[in-house]
């Protein structure tokens, strides 16, 4: 059986379909640090939406599990393919199909990767905003299916905010066009909002028609505070959103991140407990909003301090770009990702200080403030997960679902989250949901044990 | 039977059981133009989430069809409910349950006016965005329900963009609350998404969570630019939007339109043919936006005026907004709203003319120009839509649909549209939002006759 279905795709696909070792093995897994059990049948690289119709097609009549993959940098275990699977790799389809500056939009295929697209527009002062932090790395399909955020998104919206349309090709291999070209339509059931966020439950995302915006005019300004404590920084990033100056980006580090951070770029260690804010301002007040924000740190009781060129600036984001390789010295990481209202800030630091507390856990965490987005990291030794740390992200989850918030801001649920997926949708929302899922893929082989798993 | 049911609502809900001949004859319509067959059973005026959860659970024991209706201001028939059917009105359920500058939310039952939410945000310097032409008389649930749009969508989005959460109650009268109070959230499938535009197929909004967005500081400016015809119009307004200028609004008047207004208001006739731009600009760079766009319009052949002072900006928007009430002394109206990408308004305004002088039919037709949204109106005597209207708007709406549009900007399918729906989404993504809806509504007693019907 198992032989059959590959001997089918490469009927089909030819050296497309890669049965390496290497291949399958690196299909196992994203950047979560969770792998699938077992090993995939094959990876199909491919090359056009035939390609992918055809695996579908292949995959339906054989019954076999489909997992859609990108650059595989999601965060929830979403593309890690297991035993059993087709991993359906479209990283390879990679074209910018069409621009029009007239429109402000373009057409592309899922795998190019976001800056790159955003680099290829820059030339006709065009934009593609949504920035997560895996830009140069993550593909605009990735985006697109895991409803990914980034830093701006307080400012200039998320990825559903910038999707006009979708190309999409369902589990029997049939090819969907969702949406339109204009700014405006509301033609039917809005299926391509539905699409955005669906971690490959529903279909292929095999072409995407994409909102852009011209590029900000004029130089942004960026300036730290630092603070005593988090709760301090987490109420002074409040007074900001509250305030009538909106923040292009407004990023904090606690305590332990941020002397992780120092420790790792070997810079002077931070007063202890301190915390910190960054934040840049852009367009054409950036220079008078940087001025008003400090006044508000200021006032909050912040020492800021604004840099005084982009050379300055760039030392100023090396701090919070370099979280991530902090934590990686330290140990395995997961990384969480609850997301609040904004004037619940300080009370969700509240909440992670007690359960670091409860559980004798040090948990750095970083927050894109503008938009109320925390990533609480876990660090442990070896590969699986222990179990006080799931207690302890159980009861983040939690505190964010009583505060208002949501388990995942802009990871997605993918493996990982699964099991609470019901706690936040309740009962009633998690069965429809499920049987929505089902009508698009009704034998049920487009990421199977994913999202809706347990 | 029909007695029963009508019994049951009674014992339930009591005088919000309103079977009055006048209450149930004026359920039969919307502002379309159109009335549904025969009269309701019944108008339920419900004054709570509870109410709703009742109708719905005696509708469904009984298989009864529901309409929900707001305000009645919609253009697409949606709201119409004929015989044996309940008209289930939200409009007294127009609380405003929160406002929270801090987090740029508010939380609204369904029934309030959109006008009338902007009004009360307005003391603490927040706006609710979505500024349907109907504004003063329009729900903000019918907004939701519709995916209504407006002038400004171009420069501040649509209703999609400007909602967190729904509170939903299904057909069989469970209570769904979909979205979260955070910025981002990407838990599951984007429900709160799939309800908007979703008129009353899915189930009913009884409660949002809105985000709002700061008022703009300042003045703005407002100019008009007259053509000698409606495509030099349509050429200059795609110039405006390829330039790198945003407009807060950007209307366009074709030369039918523009008489018909000037008669309607005693002006001076303008030049056969003449067609006319009307622009606002806002926030910061008000003044320098507006002198560019003078620019870009005198550079495509437009005679520009900038408004001094806003009494003459008021003279000059009264010209645009008086074009539904000169419509109305002409004859009966059938307004349309397809929608293009805006570089093919001008390619738009040629098959326009050219459905006109194949029909002999004069289509006054007024565009926000801003984001390629048209409204081409049909005049005819009597109350009934001659197939020859029917001819012309079908060649106008295949056009908009090979220029890469679609059927309806802003206004939906309803009743009215609900022949034509096939064509834009295929008969694969047809089957499939039907087969959504029924996941949501099992029996079909949600607005039946309409989006799907046909």
């Amino acid at each position: 059986m198992t032989s059959d279905v590959v001997a089918l795709l490469r009927a089909a696909l030819g050296d497309r379909v890669d049965t390496s070792p290497a291949s399958r093995n690196h299909a196992r897994a994203d950047k979560s640090g969770h792998a699938a059990d077992g090993t995939p049948l094959a990876v199909v690289h491919a090359a056009s939406v035939h390609d992918v119709q055809e695996t579908l097609r292949i995959a339906s009549a054989t019954g076999t599990p489909v997992v859609t993959r990108g650059a595989a940098t999601g965060l929830a275990g979403g593309a890690n393919t297991g035993a059993g699977e087709i991993a359906l790799s479209l990283r390879a389809m990679d074209r910018i199909l069409e621009v029009r500056p007239d429109d402000l939009l373009a057409v592309v295929e899922p795998g190019i990767l976001n800056a790159d697209l955003d680099r290829a527009l820059t030339a006709q002062g065009l934009w593609w905003p949504p920035d997560p932090a895996s830009r140069e790395i993550s593909t605009v399909g990735g985006n697109i299916a895991t409803g990914a955020g980034g830093l701006l998104c307080a400012k200039y919206g998320v990825v559903r905010d910038c999707v006009l349309a979708l190309d999409v090709v369902l589990a029997d291999g049939r090819l969907l066009q969702l949406g339109h070209r204009s700014v405006k339509g509301v033609t039917g059931l809005d299926l391509t909002a539905l699409m955005i966020g669906s971690e490959g439950t529903l279909g292929v995302i095999v072409g995407a028609t994409l909102k852009l915006r011209r590029r900000i005019a004029g130089e942004t300004r960026t300036l730290t505070a630092t603070f005593p404590g988090v709760r301090d920084a987490a109420v002074a990033s409040a007074a900001v959103t509250a305030s009538d100056v909106q923040p292009a980006i407004m990023e904090l580090m606690d305590a332990a991140s941020l002397a992780a951070v120092h420790a790792h770029l070997a810079l002077p260690l931070p007063a202890r407990g301190q915390a910190q804010l960054t934040i840049q301002t852009d367009g054409p007040s950036a220079a008078a909003d940087a001025d008003a924000i400090a006044a508000v740190l200021a006032a909050a009781g912040g020492t800021v301090r604004v840099a005084a060129d982009g050379t300055e600036a760039e030392q100023l984001w090396r701090v919070r770009r370099s979280m991530h390789p902090a934590m990686e010295t330290l140990g395995t990481t997961l990384i969480e990702d609850v997301s609040v209202p904004r004037s619940a800030l300080p009370a969700m630091f509240d909440e992670i200080t007690r359960v670091e507390e409860a559980y004798g856990l040090t948990i750095p965490t970083v927050c894109h403030a503008g938009d109320g987005n925390l990533h609480p990291n876990f660090v442990f030794a070896g590969s699986v997960v222990p179990d006080a740390v799931w207690a302890a992200a159980d009861e983040i989850f939690r505190a964010a679902l009583r505060l208002g918030g949501t388990l995942t801001g802009e990871h997605g649920i993918g493996v990982l989250k699964s099991r609470w997926l019901r706690d936040e949708l309740g009962d009633d929302q998690w069965e429809l949901q499920r049987q929505i899922a089902r009508v698009f893929d009704p034998a049920g082989i487009l990421n199977p044990g994913k999202v809706f798993a347990t």
